[in-house]
């Protein structure tokens, strides 16, 4: 009960905080906003179509506020920290297009897919023509460093992708290879369902005897897993501290995160970035 | 009888002096070939693998040699131009990458595809990492304008992409949005039996009369042509001089590419592009 009861707390705590950058960020943001619309036009009628669908529904705009924020902490003067903002968006929004194709997903966020609306060739093109765009406006901002850190960006995340593919299956990754994978998001009984091997996994199989190491690779290979083998994983969990140590992981890389930002003087934005940040790693426990 | 004898000659031409580009491109050529397989390599096996399938199983490597002619023609002394012909072969297979999983094609040049082989969803991901690699080693390169002019390519590529997948099946579209959409490949039998319209298909239809139009309406909606259709779409593209001038407009273009290329000072790289084209003109034929 109060674990809910904490979760609920965090989670609004956490939007709280998103709200707060929201509010700094209002005026920018709007650029932003206009900057994504501005480079979606295009003679194929597909592309504002499907493009609109994932962009323009809104969402949390969140690797956007953290371009703003970066560039209010570093002080930064000029106006190409909007169209950064944007083509961060853009290249985000492509990597949903296409992994939702490679996931065979047909829902996100309570949404049908571009992919299940539109179909997979759509999906991939449109994609492609949103992360050309995206190089387009970085190459437009004339930042090499800038451009350095997004295309290898682009690079390792497809690179993380693949290995995601790869390992799919295999509860005998190591942590560090599930570290390279991951983008963060750890939801135990959806991705259990699924078959997918998180770090929760990868510690209980490790630290597990034959017989759990048997129930694992099982679990695993067997993307159909019900309440019943759920109860088993959380158990197993339990019984391995792999539950409590994926918190402290977790923590590890807040305090991180923390560290970096304590480098740039305290003002507004950086104390609701961390804020931002103690509230994700409390939504954890 | 002469027909076949032209084409075969031509053909052959044009293979020499692909071979010609290629001997005096030797030495560089092997450098990039360096470059190329230095990019490939990656913690992700499924990469090399799949990238090695297209990139490694050679192919005329006419993306690079035009780049390297281009830099030879503008006396470029620097080393990025190795760097660049690398990168732009990478560009090549993700798109090649992507279409056959937009195609649903199982073979390309008698070899079994990627998707065919791997899977639509590691075809996917393995282009995005050639192509956020591929931008990775343009901005290495350093050049803001040469950055400017691939970042536009790709997305431009991929906006023709979209383009032609919303035209697919529709014989009313006017010639300057076909020319927007190809990428100078003509095979007339093959486009035919997949309903593709083409420039020549244009051209028969908006010359043709009621009766033809309904053919080429049909020809297009369904993509299963035999070969007494294809009889009927040759004759009627014969009345109406639809091939014959669709030759006609591939002369304008090889004329303009030959007048750009007459601005650099004659030398062997630029008598054996300009034969080149010629080639390509007269295979035309």
């Amino acid at each position: 009960m109060t674990k809910i009861i904490n979760f609920s707390e965090s989670r609004r705590s956490t939007d709280d905080a998103l709200g707060d950058l929201h509010a700094i960020f209002s005026e920018e943001l709007q650029q932003v906003e206009l900057a994504i619309a501005e480079h979606m036009k295009s003679a194929a009628a597909l592309i504002p179509e499907i493009s609109d669908h994932l962009i323009g529904a809104g969402g949390k705009r969140l690797r956007p506020l953290l371009t703003l924020s970066a560039a209010r902490l570093a002080n930064y003067q000029g106006r190409d920290h909007i169209t950064m903002a944007a083509a961060v968006e853009y290249m985000h929004t492509a990597t949903l297009l296409h992994d939702d194709v490679v996931d065979d997903s047909d829902m996100r966020r309570g949404q049908p897919t571009a992919r299940n609306l539109w179909g997979n060739s759509a999906s991939v093109l449109v994609g492609d023509f949103l992360l050309g765009q995206a190089f387009r406006m970085m190459v437009a901002a004339g930042s090499l460093p800038a451009l350095d850190i997004l295309s290898s960006a682009a690079a390792v995340i497809a690179e993380g992708e693949v290995m995601q593919l790869a390992a799919m299956n295999n509860a005998q990754i190591s942590e560090d290879s599930y570290l390279d994978i991951i983008d963060a998001k750890k939801n135990i009984g959806e991705d259990f369902a699924e078959g997918k091997v998180t770090l929760p996994v990868i510690l209980a199989y490790h630290r597990g005897d034959a017989e759990a190491r048997e129930f694992w690779q099982e679990a695993v290979k067997n993307p159909n897993n019900d309440a019943a083998r759920l109860d088993r994983a959380l158990a197993l969990m339990d019984q391995t501290d792999a539950l409590a140590d994926t918190v402290e992981r977790a923590r590890h890389y807040g305090d991180k995160a923390k560290d970096a930002l304590g480098l740039f003087p305290a003002g507004e934005v950086q104390k609701t970035l961390i804020r931002l940040v103690d509230f994700c790693i409390a939504r954890a426990y």
